[in-house]
């Protein structure tokens, strides 16, 4: 059993992802469809290769991802299709794959998709997820070797995604980092990883002038709305108000500076 | 594989649709199922029609499409299944289908569901989708006839779907039409498409008080921020926000009017 | 073919309830998977346990319906797996599957899930719908047995799910009760069924200091606009504006008290 999945900024109001699946079950009728998430903020690549990056990890190998947010549609910018490690990305060449390609063990192997038999007769200028990746992902699916879908690709986009920096300040130690997603609690993750978290000593973490001091192992270590830091399911440090939500707490949203740091 | 799709106006929060997917399930366990949306304005009929509509085309042969936007639920508005070219629809008879048969190329054979053999034990005044719809879209993907599940249909409502007229003034010609759907990005399809368009000259839009010079054929063409008009995927023209949203910069809701105009 | 379905509080916007798909479709690749709802209010087990008991009577039997709102995760609180009548439970034992338990007609069977064989390699203290529920529920679609999955539970969690008392007045009788569920439609559920409405007589219903006389069969019977009360889809009686939104034109919100009454 293949199993495709899909990400967009498309929202799910208007059919934009069923009429991909539609496209995708035309061509390849025994797939298994999953929507990783269709509410990425418009435009937003670089909240889209998180999100990716994030949920790729769990999913079984040759799985093909289909990741939409793709504000050069019709312009110049290349459509690819790639093996990273054990998966498959599909989806316009502007920096969407960069996390998977970070995160990727096993070889990669890039076409750019310049074949149209492998797409719908028709190609629209701004509905490439219908038109080009849906059809593509599913020819994929159904065993079409990557290579025949289009040329080799040397090189790809890739995103700078932004990384902690070290703090240096008299009798201080730590990093410097941000807010990388608000996820629908209200969780902060940050880009601030367990590698980052000395194991012993007292470390604190400074956000919107706030301070937290610890890092704890559960929510439940926690009173309910008291604002803790952990290392959250992604392995990533989030700050989280218990049973509450940070975000609308502190008033901030992915993209606020983040301090780390502890006494030397 | 047979396949599917769920068009509603219930949202996602209540689990309406996916008590429909189990009462599918449980008479047809091999079928797939896409939801095309749940996010149809509440009982906007007109809403769901041009929705099916913009989808149905995407999807493959023999594909059942169950849509229920139903504020006649328990009235005595009647039940339908149809076979509409080369898909079916299963629904209320209160023109929900008006798009799909104005598309439709081929043969068209519709009857009124009037036999409960093929429905749940328990009908309830006010979820027909659960009660009668989900089943007998889950039989005819079992295979039964469509002639099996009811009495035929000479006749089916229709809706009356605002089509633009001619605009004449002193040396100026066009179209008067109006916004049909405004997408999440905000960008606003209207009622003119391609025969709309004049192929030489340089065309106009007026909505709200703004005018817009020329038909862009991509995104690309315009500067962020810029409002373009541009033949969307549909084949509609729509009026958009480079990387924004017209609607919100226009403030203007389906059913605003606009002018399509050039030069004598 | 097997059945999953998945209810969470995490909302759709993350990837979260992607994510469990991932890991079932690792395990178990042929199970269909239903999303239930992720819209439950942020650790509202209440609600997330009433939402279950709706929607699973329409699952076929042997449904496996894995709910995931989990304040306790990380904490004391037991996971469990349980065989309620003809469907299957997996999730944390803290009430979610009360509603459940009340409607199972047949044998029930509970395993506190202690055994990490059936886990992924590493759990995290934040997300065990994706470490421990989501896998449990994949190897119980491939046939383990569920007193393979642990030990035994002589007891489970249950939440006291508010029930209407009776209301005796001068003159009067009836049930003093409550709103269960508001849905996307602003309909009010609230804890009486068919058995707490008179068959004769004029019951009244009070709610936010407005009465309704009656109670209708269908929304058909009302003008548009006008407050209802009726038997809904689920047995329940529901409070509802005709075209439009009682929970907005009320002002109320699940919780809020009603009265059922009638002339002695």
């Amino acid at each position: 059993m293949k199993l495709i999945t899909l990400l967009t900024d498309f929202g799910l109001q208007d059919g934009y992802p069923a009429i991909m699946k539609g496209v995708i079950w035309g061509i390849a009728p025994e797939v298994q469809i999953a929507d990783l998430t269709h509410s990425i903020p418009a435009q937003d690549i670089l909240a889209g290769a998180v999100a990716l990056g994030r949920a790729a990890p769990y999913f079984p190998p040759g799985t093909i991802h289909v990741a939409v947010v793709d504000p050069g549609v019709g312009t110049q910018r290349r459509a690819m299709a790639a093996r990273i490690g054990e998966c498959y990305f599909v989806g316009p060449d502007n920096g969407l794959c960069t996390v998977l390609l970070d995160q990727a063990a096993g070889a990669i192997q890039a076409v750019q998709l310049d074949r149209p038999r492998f797409w719908l007769p028709e190609v629209s200028h701004s509905f490439h997820g219908r038109d080009i990746f849906a059809p593509v992902a599913a020819h994929l699916a159904n065993g079409v070797a990557l290579d025949e879908l289009g040329s080799p690709l040397s090189e790809v986009v890739r995103l700078i995604i932004p990384q902690p920096t070290p703090l240096a300040a008299p009798g201080r130690r730590g990093w410097r980092g941000q807010v990388m997603h608000v996820d629908a609690f209200g969780n902060l993750a940050t880009n601030f990883t367990r590698q980052h978290v000395p194991e012993a000593g007292s470390p604190r973490v400074r956000i919107a002038g706030q301070e937290i001091c610890g890092v704890a192992n559960t929510f439940g270590e926690g009173q309910p709305g008291e604002l803790i830091a952990m290392l959250d399911s992604s392995g990533q440090l989030s700050l989280c108000e218990v049973n509450g939500s940070a975000a609308r707490r502190l008033k901030v949203a992915a993209g606020e500076p983040v301090e780390l740091y502890w006494q030397d």
